[in-house]
């Protein structure tokens, strides 16, 4: 049929989609409120009605509404296609619509589509014992929860990203539409690749309200919102109205029309050639909040306010007038003509619902495990760096992975299920390798002065940390790999996106039915020690603390302390599943101290003595020296050294520390390490000295129940930090080796006498430090230029 | 002069105009790259040139560009104006024109404007010792540092907010524009009152390149840029160009095109009447990435490339040809002609330069705390609910706090420097009572079904956290006061943010010449234990571990256990300065325990015992049960009372935290308590049940140095949590009454055998819980029904 001439359903058509949509609102209502009694087959009793009334109803027909015309697609057009709800609060809707379809049934077998399967439907709605009240991952279909807002338009992205064949629609609220992270959404549009990638298809909700305001967009002149959505590069498709039978049908010619030219655009991309941006189509949809549900409650108008958000008539156990509106508005969707007296919808309802796997609940991508294949990881031999002699060689670990990264892009350059994304830093990360295997994906005109912009490229660059983060979950979530490069810092700035995909993670593993999918993996580099030159806003090493917080079952954090050790920790998350991993490591210059197959067993350990660095003999030592992070490690060898030299007798231990987790008590993190192989390389006993990457009392607070504890002496970063050299940084912050060495000597009973004179010389390198970078601006040459020499 | 019909500025004046601007860069390029020789009165030798060059050049001319041109219309306007460079990474720009205009001497008499001044400005740029890198505090004249990206808009909006007289200038970078943060501000001018607020004029700079990337908006096609920023509700002015000469008259012309529009605004609302929401103007200023500096590095193009995003010569110390380039750029801004012999500028590049405090850098704007009055707060008594008895009585909190921010909202109608900000939660967080003293600020249509909505408002309300924190943050950095109400578990969403006000603080309080600003207050309340409806993705008490993360100096943390304490806690962030202080409280019915008087004196204290709750008698208690935040204390007093009727002879102490930082070591926090008074509350020996209201092992973080820590067992938060009712909240959590008594039993020497059959009983409560609910949705009645009755 040619574009936009759209003749729209017929009238049976329209009948039997208004009867899955009425069904759909029964059900969405009947969560909300019933307890029993759910096909109202005997007149509404109080008891009838649960004792708590929870659940979200404003958003719930336009979803409804909108699932039934995507039904109506998918079907007519035999789509492979995913929805992302960005009003994921409207729970009662999606549950309503999978239960409809018949998937919800096939995972969880006592809520079928009968009577008995409505009742439990209804009653385990918000209940104890049942299910939340929002999309969590217990909803066939869903990779979105969307309980916080914001990321609905990125998650759809990060879905579409490489995978051709799909449509991926996105319901975007209003309320939704006002965070930044969805704002800044919208240009995701210019990383898109008509031919490698699916296509997203915005659908802008406008009921108008939020919890208790209008919103911002929804009260603009229609001119000033379209020129936005043209502006954010879409063509607006508008559907507005309060009448159901003028909506079907001009919602279904807008599917239509939409799909329509998103098929002929990648017609024209993928076999024509066309290489001009596309303008996607964008469906605005007009309908009123809490549409079908109660007109005024108590004298209020409810439908079309902000009052419908939640529920709208709150007293329908205690009053009766309430009671009776409930029990008008179920009536009124006529749940008698939609489903039997088994409780199974009647044929008409389920006259646009896809079969099988085209179902939205039932699509394999949105249950991306499934869908995983092992990474193709070559053999880190390959890409180690050769180390005759711990600390005499110098690499940038980050540039040794980019290597490792480039092999793996180039190997997936066929099935394309690797991304690596990053907000404008690949190449200040040193990872610039993996541009000789896949340029940056860029719609946008170029330039002759461009480098490595791509219109089918995997690598995904844009200044925003918040679409990085939501492309990544939507790729990892529907069954790829990838991984997030960021400024250590500015990570901070999806705190609250990762604690949700650790969530949904958390949640998704005590589901049988989700098949284990890609972990979240972070490479953490520019960190705080390295940030000399930005100064104290660029320097914060507290995402392990936020990260550490969170459910342990999901949580790894790993600090390599040099390249091959990057290597295998790299190795090791990238075929991992169902995590979120963290790596913080360098990107300047650092010594290697381990062979890789040292780095292996080191890595696979996760913490380990380097004896080679240590003077015990066999022995208890006098003293233990730890570190975690590649400076920390750096200068608690250089101090080990330092006490070389100068306390020859002393018997120190070097322990390096790479999982941090390895510290904690085996009952409270799987890689918690039992009591036993903590005293074994701490001591029960000795002074601990723990040089550590980022604030130390998060050392203390996996550490505190440990026998040694109060022992234990940590320097990290104690927020002091500005613009200056390398070494002050860990001067400023009393991590550097003559503190290390002056820690020592404080510590070990009856060193204090007798290292006096050692104690003062590590004063003295601290004040010559100090002259030093004021009359110089670069540091003294004997840090500079220190290796390891003992 | 009518609007849009500018002649443009004389030659005369252009000529002064580019004097200023090639001074600003030759000053912008010396920072980067000078030691010595700062007037080239000799030739340029590697020993004049810094030995690590460090600063961002690319932006520089823009920002340079933009602050001249300020210059020129706040001189011939007597503007009242303050300006924030979003691209704050641009320090040499910033430096450099307040050192040009006189106020960086001012405030710093040994960087005047002379030779030696100049060699000094050169000298301590980004060098140890010296001044960070970016438009840091220590910058006169700046607000905002641009460190981190995304926030100059809500800055400038939050400047602007009740500052009608202000012109607030915000130079936003097209990279930072890509942020999501920076893309939700632009509909803050939905929220900007023409009548009571200063005016916005966004400046946005396309300068093309980001680090190492085009940018989005800076290659978008003309006609759909405008779109977008139609869109945003503005009216673009376009000024484009690489020939210094026709940009200066097109920038000049675009200012006062722009200035007059934004009077002829105001006018129109302020004397006509006017209610139409204003379409203010936005400058678009296209200009090259490095503009005037080296076109080609080693036959590559730099200029107008994002190769110019930092050191455009990188090697000049060690390559002739570098430094010989370096040399002829610095040259082609003819210093000769721009400075005399001892290095001060000549008049005509002061001409543009306005006088006193009009200057961009001695605007006390930029310096609130010179601004700031003492906020009116009421008596606390007229807002204190009564307290019989404890534990009786119910109030919601925050409802009870609502009042008294009415008070302050209604005390400070005239002066309007007090707002109330929260992303569409002040009704649902029970603060509406502000509503009868003042609207929700809204540009907007209306329409008949609103409610509170006022175009003069002062309560902000969007569904944007980050907006509400950059609103909030431009308003008390420009010396007024507020509170910013918010969901605990989505606070975590400014997390960064938060960061970077911090350590604006921190930095700011070693500056004499920064006066104290009013404190960042948040109220989290809608919180973890009463997200019981919202499930898993709205439950996260993580935001206090991050703060208390940050330096102590300035962060401050609260957890009042019921509405007189909040009251009184509420009092003291309110008159407090410089600090970030989070409030803890819950809006839900909660037990008063404390008379306005004891509430007081507790707030005073922080932390001190409850001894009407236990049962010791002047010696030493058995346990302690100690409680912070009011969800626990409400667990803890059952527990008490358990204790009470089953264990009559146990002696037990209950201690209550309001302030948590009072665990803390006193050389950790100003807060931290002696620890003979930590040993006094605590004991050295006996077990203390601590039920605290978020992650347990924080109080282990915080009080790991007490004498008695290995006898402390904490119960809080650990991830467990969906949709259910607010009891089983506590129950999976572990933290419910039963179990604390269960922790009693277990804990004290000896009990476990005496107690068995408590012990048990508690067990049963704990099963008879779980099948009540599962049975009928809601807490059973001796849980739901329970107060204090010892």
């Amino acid at each position: 049929m040619p574009e936009d001439q759209h003749t729209g359903p017929s009238d049976e058509e329209l009948r039997t989609l208004d009867a899955h949509w009425r069904a759909a609102n029964y059900l969405s209502a009947g969560q909300i409120y019933l307890l029993g009694n759910p096909l109202l087959t005997e007149p509404l009793r109080p008891e009838h009605v649960k004792p708590r009334l929870l659940g979200h109803w404003g958003t719930s027909p336009g979803l409804n509404l909108v699932y039934t015309h995507l039904n109506r697609v998918i079907r007519a057009r035999d789509l492979d296609a995913l929805c992302i709800w960005g009003p994921g609060h409207g729970g009662p809707s999606i549950l309503a619509n999978t239960w409809l379809e018949g998937t919800y049934g096939e995972i969880y077998p006592d809520v079928g589509r009968d009577a008995a399967g409505m009742a439990r439907l209804f009653r385990q709605f918000s209940f104890p014992g049942g299910v939340p009240s929002h999309v969590a991952p217990e909803v066939p279909g869903s990779i979105h929860e969307g309980g916080e807002l914001g990321y609905s338009l990125a998650h759809a992205y990060g879905a579409a990203f490489d995978n051709p064949g799909l449509l991926v629609a996105c319901v975007i609220g209003d309320g939704e539409a006002e965070t930044g992270p969805l704002a800044g959404s919208w240009h995701s549009n210019k990383f898109l690749d008509p031919v490698h990638d699916g296509a997203v298809l915005p659908i802008l909700h406008l009921n108008g309200y939020k919890i208790a305001n209008p919103t911002v967009l929804a009260r603009l002149p229609e001119p000033e919102l379209e020129e936005l959505l043209r502006g954010y590069g879409h063509d607006p498709i508008t559907v507005s109205g309060d009448d159901p039978a003028t909506v079907h049908r001009a919602m279904a010619t807008a599917m239509d029309t939409a799909l329509d030219r998103i098929a002929q655009a990648q017609r024209a991309a993928r076999e024509d050639g066309v290489t001009e941006r596309v303008r996607w189509p964008v469906i605005v949809l007009r309908t009123p909040k809490g549409w079908t549900g109660p007109a005024e409650v108590d004298g209020k108008p409810v439908e079309n306010t902000w009052r419908s958000h939640q529920v709208p008539l709150p007293g329908v156990r205690e009053n009766p007038e309430h009671l009776r509106q409930l029990e008008a508005w179920l009536k009124s969707y006529r749940p008698g003509e939609l489903f039997d007296a088994d409780g199974r919808p009647v044929d008409e309802v389920l006259a646009c619902v896809p079969e099988g796997d085209r179902r939205l609940g039932a699509t394999p991508h949105a249950n991306g495990g499934l869908l995983l294949r092992e990474l193709p990881l070559p053999d880190l031999d390959e890409f180690a760096v050769p180390v005759d002699k711990p600390g005499t060689t110098l690499h940038e670990p980050t540039r040794v992975l980019g290597d490792l990264l480039a092999r793996v892009m180039k190997d997936t350059e066929t099935r394309r299920d690797f991304r690596l994304v990053g907000p404008d830093e690949t190449a200040s990360n040193r990872l610039d390798a993996v541009f000789d295997a896949s340029g940056k994906a860029w719609q946008e005109r170029t330039l002759p002065v461009d480098e490595h912009l791509d219109r089918h490229g995997r690598v995904l660059e844009i200044l925003s940390e918040h679409l990085c983060q939501g492309w990544l979950e939507g790729y990892l979530l529907t069954g790829r790999h990838g991984l997030f490069s960021c400024y250590e810092a500015f990570v901070h700035i999806v705190d609250s996106m990762v604690n949700q995909h650790i969530k949904w993670l958390r949640t998704s593993r005590e589901l049988t039915w989700r098949a284990p999918i890609a972990s979240l993996n972070y490479l953490l580099t520019s960190h705080v020690w390295r940030q000399d030159h930005n100064g104290f806003s660029h320097q914060d090493p507290g995402f392990v603390d936020h990260v550490l917080n969170k459910s342990p079952g999901v949580v790894r954090v790993y600090l390599p302390p040099d390249a091959n050790t990057l290597l295998s920790v790299a190795d090791h998350v990238l075929r991992s599943r169902d995590y979120v991993n963290v790596i913080v490591a360098g990107k300047q210059p650092c010594y290697d101290w381990l062979t890789m197959d040292a780095a292996r067993a080191h890595c696979a350990r996760g913490a380990g003595v380097w004896d080679w660095a240590g003077t015990e003999n066999g022995g208890e030592p006098d003293v233990v020296l730890a570190c975690a992070g590649d400076v920390p490690t750096q200068e608690v060898l250089a101090a080990a050294q330092l006490l070389r030299r100068h306390l020859p007798q002393l018997a120190f231990r070097v322990v390096n520390v790479v999982d941090i987790a390895r510290l904690m008590p085996r009952e409270e993190h799987p890689h918690g390490m039992p009591d036993f192989e903590y005293d074994g390389l701490f001591t029960t006993d000795k002074p601990v000295i723990f040089a550590y990457h980022g604030y130390p009392w998060l050392i203390h607070r996996l550490a505190y129940r440990r026998t040694g504890h109060q022992n234990l002496h940590v320097r990290g970063y104690k927020e002091s930090g500005t613009t200056t050299t390398p070494f002050d940084m860990v001067v400023r912050n009393d991590l550097d080796r003559y503190r290390l060495v002056m820690d020592v000597i404080d510590r070990v009973p009856g060193l204090a006498v007798r290292a006096a004179a050692v104690r003062q010389r590590m004063a003295d390198a601290r004040t010559r430090h100090h002259e030093w970078i004021r009359e110089h601006g670069t540091d003294m040459p004997e840090v500079a230029e220190w290796s390891w020499n003992p």
